[in-house]
């Protein structure tokens, strides 16, 4: 039994998504959840769409996880409610309150978190006047010093959507490729005022979403000319001007997925085949936070 | 000099505005800010809008405060800006995060944080799904464990409008009224799916907003009927059915006031004519969280 679920968490006590010994991790406290609902004798294993780094948070995050057919059946609570409402309600009951489990479900064997994955949205948040500070978001909303030129931010970061070698913007790993699909890069003001960043791609390469907010920021305190990311992205190689932003202003948003099983097969073969040999998916690290 | 604070803050942390020995509270910290920087013999005291609850958060809160002229004209950063800014951005440097000054201004002295106000404006957000439980946003949204029925509520609500006694719904406090006058209140499902109080009257009792969303309560997982609050208003007693709700859904809105220093002080004369003698104001709580 294939089953997918759909995660939100607050990201400021967690070092991250992956399992890390003797850290507090998102991956962690689901597993270790899992294992005492499941009561199987290893703890079932998570596979993630966007492995969020430490103080990344999610509001659209997505795993799977195979679980026996009997496991699936015979979950507590599974007398009055089908066995993926009695999952859903039975980890809520266990887990921290900065990690929730909005949706559970079984899927077809073919769907696959990452690889399946057509493309991941992520926001990052600022609050860059006085005004704009408010203590109830500051968890999930950057607090900057100087106030932003949105508009150029915008133009700046327009000017990298497309289908490059973002080595400019990863922290390498050896084996895997740094091309990525750039869906949309957009600088706008939210309904309160916020400076906020909308990016969407195929997948990202670690610490890829908040180096493209660092060029950005670089050209909205007006440090930098509106080419300036651009040319950066051009030159292929990592650039020390180029701060990586602040975690806690980031949140994976979304990842959108094909309609159906065949859908899941073909998109996640087509992945694999671009970003690395199977044999070396242990060391990818095709997504980031 | 009357300075005028507005006010955001994350009551979580906070034993309420209220200043007390030993707790930490909203008052406590600001007035202790404003003390270090304005380095004055007595620690300023700040008049307040609402004067809210233990765990009840606030994004409009106003405040009022006393200054000498030499104090406001030789704040540190003066020399660069005016003093209010140079208030707001000392401020800002002194304060713990989860309370923040949006705007700090020079007020006419016929200003009164509380007694000026024409009207309070709370809400209360509701998590009734676990797919409305966003941990992004728990500090400041209640998770209520059952469905509820938002319209029925809003029906019982609309009943309570109005100019009445609210002891039903008040802690007593001797030679103070507790006529008030219920400008809306309704209940409305937000564009995320919360459920919404939304609660706006000259003047609030204690802990009056949370008795009306407990009475609400009641109606939304069907306990009660859609008269029943309304009845309980009419008998004037309190019933122990009805179940203040918790602080952490409370959020003080806004506090609106006249537009003008002869506004201020033709309203604060009514109001105080209203709610009790001045010789009366230490013991009054007219406002709530």
């Amino acid at each position: 039994m294939r089953v997918r679920l759909d995660l939100k968490y607050d990201g400021a006590q967690f070092h991250g998504w992956a399992k890390q010994p003797g850290l507090r991790t998102v991956q962690g406290e689901l597993e270790t959840a899992m294992h005492r609902i499941t009561r199987l004798r290893q703890p079932p294993r998570l596979t993630v769409a966007g492995r969020t780094d430490a103080g990344v948070h999610a509001r659209g995050q997505v795993a799977h996880v195979d679980l026996p057919e009997a496991t699936w059946l015979a979950l507590p609570g599974r007398s009055t409610r089908p066995p993926a409402q009695a999952l859903r309600d039975r980890l809520g009951a266990v887990l921290p309150a900065d990690v929730v489990v909005a949706a559970a479900g079984a899927v077809p064997e073919a769907f696959d978190a990452r690889f399946s994955a057509l493309w991941r949205c992520y926001r990052y948040r600022i609050a860059d006047t006085a005004a704009l500070c408010d203590p109830l978001t500051r968890a999930w909303v950057h607090w900057h010093r100087r106030e932003l030129d949105v508009p150029a931010m915008n133009l700046a970061a327009a000017a990298l959507v497309g289908e490059w070698d973002f080595a400019a913007y990863c922290k390498p790993r050896a084996g895997a490729t740094t091309i990525r699909t750039l869906l949309e890069f957009s600088w706008f003001r939210d309904e309160h005022g916020l400076a906020v960043a909308h990016v969407r791609a195929d997948a990202f390469c670690h610490s890829m979403v908040r180096a493209l907010v660092g060029a950005c920021l670089a050209v909205g305190e007006r440090r930098r000319e509106i080419s300036w990311p651009g040319e950066v992205l051009g030159r292929g190689v990592r650039d020390s001007a180029v701060h990586v932003a602040a975690a806690d202003g980031l949140t994976l948003e979304e990842v959108a997925y094909p309609a159906d099983a065949a859908g899941f097969e073909a998109r996640a073969r087509q992945a694999r085949a671009r970003r690395g040999a199977p044999s070396e998916l242990g060391r990818m690290d095709s997504t980031e936070g």
